[in-house]
């Protein structure tokens, strides 16, 4: 039989790529994987992508529409597959024993629980490979992979703003900066999140609900959190506190918080008002929390930025002026020109009338201390 | 002979265009305006554009290099022929003498003292024809258009920040928020301007030359303006009073101004602080300034923006973040998010790491009143 050819593979890998995205928002504390199983003449035989925690990896599903098809065939897989006996069985053990031939995988798995499926793989006979497609790959699960490196969730920051940096007018008044299909986007991003992240100024400010609204498929509603030092901010009737979603109001261990259904306790912040925010990331990624949207406001974000904390911004920004009012940043720490936080600009998107401006930070981030 | 194609004329005009974008900045108070002539056989005979005002314009270059060949021929030019006698003879006249058989433009001439070419063409038995490409040669002139029509300058507002809108940090410094691309871009923009304007504050804070530097190619050094209510900002030695370009401080009437060499006294601003920027704009369009590059600071370009008087915003962002510092625009007496300053992006381009936003008032743009 005629070897499959090295443009077919990719091929597949792409496919596998962007079954792996479905999964986004739904696995945590898993990583989003998908898997494309060719039979031994190399036809496609089985997809699958990991669904959600706790359900099959997406090896499974791929061997199981593959059938008998599987044996001789070849398994593409966006992620080492796991060799450890978790909520569901070793992928390696089953791709073994469905007769797979070959394993080819993008990314290495960096999970020291979970890693070494290659290893058994390459120790039953089955031809391995990795690194294909590894950067696509890896773009498709960088909130996991740096949450699972650093010890703490992927952090994205998002913001809307007018063209002049104002996150509202100067009577406070912010609806709507952007457009609805900005608006849309960003329930786009609290759902692909595990947890969303606002602070006591935008509670008091704003009541939010920081649900997922109006996006199509099915939907797993992210960890709700307000940082509410004092308790002071999110009464009871909030919308936060509605059955949509869980919700966590993290709140200082001295806090009078007795009218709050789920709190946090949270040491206090070393230097600067507030929580410790290293804590406040320690705890939800003890959760399963793997990415938090943050949505602000300015006070929290800048609290974040100022402590290294931010992975990632997304900026909506809207065509129009205002030349007054809250910027949609503060305080992050910077007083002198040469110490900006610096970004690499890494998409630019025009969503109905406005834009979206996706940027990372070019200095390191910091990382939380190893929890053992 | 076979008639010239309409995709000929078209491709002709294109070339036109592009010919006429050449004049930019130095042909005020005229457009720019471009010509090509085809021979009888539908060749290219002649090209031309205006080169600065007071000399040939771009009809009489193109007749100029077509020769005996413009005879029976076509011309195609970007804005309707003139009719009148300038400095140079009428356009309409010497076209009709080299036996120009056909006329293609692409925009009316809206200067009533220029126009009626197209009327004169048609009476010497010439074949005319307006509106070919007349979009596009009306954005290669739109800051000229804009000019005439609202009797008084085309007004462009530059500013350089980061995504959170701050245009230096907080201790003042802002060298350099943007990269050298952005900042080669803006001496582009001003080579492009007829005049370049700045605040009292940004004369105090920076001690700017306004000048053109580092420009490819010919360059017309815009007129330099400052507005310097109390005629304090400026001082003798000042970097904008050296001889590079003409310059001119903006003053009130009893400012005491003695020291500086070239002042331009204006009334104070009817409601508010400073001179007022209607009265200025009507001196320099007095003086022969269709286009206005305005540099700001802050406060002025929102003094400007508030009057009604930006037609277009060009924002270099920096992938940044501050946190603090002056923000990019203040004071442009927005008080609530439904008065925003709505505008429309007209371009996103990427300048090196930077972002460059293009981008026009939605609302329509306060006109001078009429001069007599
Ligand atoms: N345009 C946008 O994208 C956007 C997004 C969100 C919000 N907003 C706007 O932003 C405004 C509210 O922003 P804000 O800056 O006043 O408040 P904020 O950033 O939402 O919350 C700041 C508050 O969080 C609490 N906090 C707890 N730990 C903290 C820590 N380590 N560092 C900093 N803060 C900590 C503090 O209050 P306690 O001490 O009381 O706990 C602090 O005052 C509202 O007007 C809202 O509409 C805009
Ligand atoms: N990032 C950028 O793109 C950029 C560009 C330029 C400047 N800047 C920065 O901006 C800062 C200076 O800005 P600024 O806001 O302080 O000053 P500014 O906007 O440069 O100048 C404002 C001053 O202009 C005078 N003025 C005269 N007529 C006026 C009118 N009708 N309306 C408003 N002002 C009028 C007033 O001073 P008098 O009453 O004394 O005349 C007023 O205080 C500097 O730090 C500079 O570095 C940044």
């Amino acid at each position: 039989m005629a070897p499959i050819s090295e443009s077919a593979i990719r091929q597949a890998m792409a496919r596998a790529i962007s079954l792996a995205a479905e999964g986004l928002g739904h696995t945590s504390p898993n990583p989003v994987v998908g898997c494309v199983v060719l039979d031994a003449a190399g036809q496609v035989a089985g997809e699958g992508h990991h669904r959600r925690a706790g359900g099959p990896h997406a090896e499974i599903h791929a061997l199981g529409a593959a059938g008998a098809r599987a044996r001789g065939g070849t398994a593409i897989v966006t992620l080492e597959p796991c060799n450890h006996t978790g909520r569901t069985g070793p992928c390696a053990r089953a791709l073994i024993d469905a007769g797979i031939a070959r394993v080819v995988y993008a990314v290495a798995d960096p999970n020291p629980v979970a890693g070494g499926g290659a290893h058994t793989l390459a120790a039953a006979g089955v031809a391995v490979e990795g690194g294909v497609l590894a950067e696509e790959a890896a773009a498709g699960n960088r909130a996991w992979l740096t949450a699972v490196a650093a010890h703490r969730p992927y952090v994205r920051w998002k913001y809307a703003a007018t063209l002049d940096g104002r996150s509202a007018a100067a009577d406070g008044t912010s609806r709507w900066i952007t457009s609805a299909e900005s608006r849309a986007d960003v329930h786009r991003l609290r759902a692909e999140a595990d947890a969303v992240v606002a602070g006591a100024g935008t509670a008091r400010a704003d009541d939010p609900q920081l649900a997922v609204r109006g996006v199509d498929g099915p939907v797993t509603q992210p960890l709700r959190v307000v940082v509410d030092t004092n308790a002071t901010a999110v009464k009871p009737g909030a919308r936060v506190l509605d059955d949509t979603a869980p919700t966590l109001i993290a709140v200082a261990p001295d806090a009078d918080a007795g009218h709050l259904p789920a709190v946090l306790r949270l040491p206090r912040a070393a230097h600067g008002p507030g929580l410790d925010l290293t804590a406040l990331l320690a705890e939800l990624y003890e959760r399963g929390v793997r990415s938090v949207l943050l949505e602000g406001g300015p006070t929290l974000a800048g609290a974040f930025l100022a402590a290294g904390l931010v992975d990632e911004v997304v900026g909506y920004l809207a065509p129009a002026l205002l030349g007054a009012g809250p910027a949609a940043l503060a305080g992050a720490g910077v007083a002198t020109i040469g110490d900006a936080v610096r970004l690499d600009l890494t998409d630019v998107t025009r969503l109905g009338p406005d834009l979206r401006i996706t940027a990372v930070p070019l200095t390191p981030v910091t990382t939380a201390p190893e929890e053992n």
